[in-house]
C-alpha cells in the first residue's frame, strides 16, 4: 500500500477507473476515493463507460462518474476493483504517466506499475477506507456513505461469509462520520419496482424441485408480460438457496427466441463451474454459466443430469 | 447499569428468564449471559416457557434453556429482554429475593427492584455485552456467538435503521472473539424447510395489490396443503415491502375456521397501529396487528377501506 499513498500524494491529476456493469463497491470506492483526492486540491476525473445503474442514484457525488473517456488525460491512471485495462473499458488508452492498481479480485493480467492486489480483503471499499486515514484526509459524511454502501455490496451487508471484524469496524467508524446504515440497506434491497416483483412472482411459480436441485425460468414472453428487463432478474437465481435442503439453483433466462443464458448457484461442494464449462460456459465452484439453445424443457432436462451426477439427494 | 452489575456480583444463584415465543435476542442473551455468571462460579438456570424454536437450535449452550420452573429458587431472578412477569410467563412466581430487569423495550409495568430498561439501544445482546465487560468476564467463543446472534437478530444484520456504530463495533469485537458473520446468518436467513418455501410461494401467489397497499393470506387449507403451520410464517408479511412502491402490507392467517390474524407491516410515517386500534388490536406505527371474522375478501375490503385513508396512493 505504501507505493500507492506515495503514488497518489505526489501526483496532480488522476483518471479513476472502475469496471464495466458497475456494482456498490465499484462506485462507491471510485468516488469515495475520488473525494478524498480532490480534498488534497488533485484534478480528478471518475470513470464508468457503462454509467450509474439506478440503484446507486442515491449515492452521494455520483454525478462525478463520466461514461466518456474522450479527451481524458492524467498523471495517473487508478484502476479500482478491477486490474486490467479491458475490464474496465479503457483498452488501448494510454494518456497517463503511471497506473495504479487497487483491488480485491484475483490478478487476471499483469497490468500495472504499481499495484496492491489482495483477494482476502472483502471489499475495494475498505481498501480505500485505508487509503484515505494512510492520506490523512478527513472522512466526510459524502464518503462514508459511498464506502459503507460499497463495503454492504461486497459483504451482503456482513452476511457472507467474508465478512471480517475490520468489515464490520470500518462500518462503526464509517457511520460515526455519517453513513446511514439503514438508509443505505434500504436503498440497496427495497427498491424493486413493482415489475420487478411481478416477474419474481412469475420466476416462482416456475419453480420446479428436483432432488436437492430447483429450476426457475425467465422467458421473453414473461419479460414482456412484466414489461421488465434483463437488469431486474439481479440475485433471483439465489432466492431458492434459503431452502435447507436446496444444494443447487438454475435459472434460465431467455435472450433471443430459444437462446437462454444459464445461471448456476450453488453451496458447498457442489461444483456448478463443472457443468457450465461442459456446456462451454465458465465460473467458480459456487457461482457459474453458460449459454444453451432449445426449448426449456430439453435444456432442463440436459441439466437435471448434469446435476445428478453432482448432487445427492439428501 | 451500575446496581445491576452490583446484583450480579454479590448474588449466589440466579433464574433468567427471558420472553414468551423467543426470539434470537432473547435466547442469545439468556444463553450469554448464563454463561458468563457460571464463569463466576454462580449457580444459574436459564428458563423459556415456550422453548427453542428449531432455528436457533445451532446456538452454543442452547439446552441450558429449561421450559419449567418447577423448583426452581434463586437469590435473582433476571428478567432478560422483557419487563414483567406475564411476558416471561412466570406470573405469580415469587421464588426468588431480589428482581432485576434487563431490556431494551419500552416499559410495560413497573416490575423489578433493579432495572435497566434503555429503548435506545439496538438489541439486549448489546446490554449483555456491556455487562460482560463490567463484570470483567472473559467473552469466550460461545457467548460472542450468542450475542453476535442476538444483536443480528434484532437489527436485522445491520440492516435496519436501527443499527449503531455501537452494535457495528460489538460485531466486530464479537467476530474477533469468535462469532461467525456467515454461519450465523446462513443459520438464520437460509434455514427454510421445503414445506416453508411451497407455503411462501402460494402466499406470493395470493398478493393483491391496491394501490399502495397489499394484501396476502394464509388459510387454514394453505397450511394443510404445504403441512406447515403459524411458525413456517415468520416475516412473509415483510417481504413485499421491498417494492418502492408500497407502504403497507397486509397479511391474513387463518387460525380457527373464519377466524384471522391481521398482521400489518408498513414504511414511513403510515401508522398502521391506527387501524389494528379500530379492531380492538394494538402495536406500533409501522408493525401492528389485530383480531377479525369473516370470509377473507369481507375483511380485505374493510381493511382496503381503512388503509385508503391512510395510504395516498403516489
Amino acid at each position: 500500500m505504501n507505493t500507492v499513498i506515495e503514488a497518489l500524494r505526489t501526483g496532480q491529476s488522476f483518471i479513476i477507473a472502475t469496471h464495466l456493469n458497475p456494482d456498490g463497491d465499484a462506485l462507491g470506492s471510485a468516488i469515495a476515493l475520488g473525494m478524498a483526492l480532490e480534498s488534497l486540491g488533485k484534478n480528478v476525473n471518475v470513470y464508468d463507460r457503462d454509467g450509474v445503474p439506478a440503484t446507486y442514484s442515491f449515492l452521494p457525488g455520483i454525478k462525478m462518474i463520466k461514461t466518456s473517456a474522450e479527451g481524458l488525460k492524467a498523471d495517473i491512471l487508478i484502476l479500482l476493483d478491477c486490474n486490467n485495462l479491458t475490464r474496465s473499458g479503457l483498452e488501448g488508452f494510454d494518456a497517463f504517466r503511471t497506473s495504479v492498481v487497487v483491488d480485491h479480485h484475483e490478478t487476471d493480467g499483469d497490468f500495472g506499475d504499481i499495484k496492491w492486489i489482495d483477494p482476502h480483503i472483502p471489499a475495494t471499499g475498505l481498501m480505500v477506507l485505508r487509503i484515505i486515514r494512510a492520506l490523512g484526509v478527513k472522512l466526510t459524511r459524502d464518503m462514508a456513505q459511498n464506502i459503507y454502501t460499497a463495503i454492504s455490496l461486497d459483504t451482503g451487508t456482513f452476511r457472507y461469509s467474508n465478512t471480517t471484524a475490520e468489515a464490520l469496524r470500518a462500518g462503526a467508524e464509517l457511520t460515526e462520520a455519517g453513513a446511514e446504515p439503514g438508509y443505505v440497506a434500504d436503498r440497496l434491497y427495497s427498491n424493486w419496482s413493482s415489475s420487478r416483483f411481478a416477474l419474481f412472482r412469475m420466476v416462482m411459480e416456475s419453480l420446479d424441485i428436483q432432488d436437492n436441485a430447483c429450476f426457475m425460468k425467465i422467458s421473453l414472453s414473461m419479460l414482456g408480460k412484466t414489461d421488465t428487463n434483463q437488469g431486474d432478474t439481479e440475485n433471483f437465481v439465489n432466492f431458492p438457496l434459503r431452502m435447507d435442503s436446496i444444494s443447487a439453483s438454475v435459472l434460465l433466462k431467455e435472450n433471443e427466441p430459444g437462446k437462454w443464458r444459464v445461471s448456476m448457484r450453488s453451496k458447498g461442494m457442489i461444483n456448478v463451474a463443472h457443468i457450465a464449462e461442459k456446456f462451454k460456459g465458465g465460473g467458480h465452484l459456487n457461482a457459474a454459466g453458460c449459454s444453451m439453445e432449445g426449448q426449456y424443457e430439453e435444456i432442463k432436462a440436459l441439466l437435471i443430469k448434469e446435476l445428478n451426477s453432482l448432487v445427492q439427494p439428501s
